[in-house]
């Protein structure tokens, strides 16, 4: 299983995109390509910035249930984590995944009311490789 | 609105992965990599390839609300678009969308009952592109 889930990890920090996604008010899910996670901790909880303007925070505000998915399209292989999703504003918060360069994003700084940090906590994991899915305990 | 579907379409056929979701018997959605669409009918309906035993399949009998999206990761541009997706088992639509080589997949052929139709209609559409996202008519 420690094997299982350092090969999850590489493959986490291998991608170039995370894939999130929600369910909206009418209860169908929503998919979108985001940045990398800035961190993580092991494969339990992941870090996310994003506009509190968007429209995923407005759907994670009302309903916290979210995916979060990693692929390797050459080796067919993929991390389907499924948890909870919150929007965090505190400045501590913002201020441990922030970095020089993320005024391009949000010019008024670390305090720029339009930044939000996504904080994901994962419930179930599931690993898919050579054609099979299996869950993964946490 | 001509030109931008064209763009989307664009972005469709170039992709070289679906990214569907479905929701879960527990309210989450879930989040896959799959093949391209075998067929489409512009951005409106959208036929998949898939396992009768997957996952996937018993979540979408349960619940139809589904999402695909594409991406275009060097050019940060997506296409979002939700609606249902219908599980098809008769011979009509499998053989619509079946291909030499598929036997690799599903080794009894055409009529393999591990073989079975996903055919996805929209109902929304979201474009983004430029940091920004935009609803898009159908």
């Amino acid at each position: 299983m420690k094997n299982l889930i350092k090969t999850m990890e590489a493959l986490i920090d291998n991608a170039n995109v995370s894939i999130i996604s929600s369910v909206d008010e009418a209860g169908f899910p929503n998919t979108k390509a985001m940045l990398p996670p800035r961190k993580r901790d092991g494969i339990k909880q992941f870090y996310f910035t994003t506009n509190t303007s968007s429209m995923r925070v407005s759907q994670f505000t009302a309903n916290s249930k979210a995916c979060i998915y990693f692929y390797d399209g050459r080796l067919f292989q993929g991390v389907m984590l499924t948890g909870t999703m919150d929007v965090q504003k505190d400045s501590k918060s913002k201020e441990m995944i922030w970095r020089t360069g993320d005024e391009m994003y949000y010019p008024a700084g670390v305090t720029d009311p339009d930044y939000s940090v996504l904080k994901f906590t994962a419930g179930n994991a599931r690993f898919y490789s050579n054609f099979k899915s299996e869950n993964v305990e946490l």
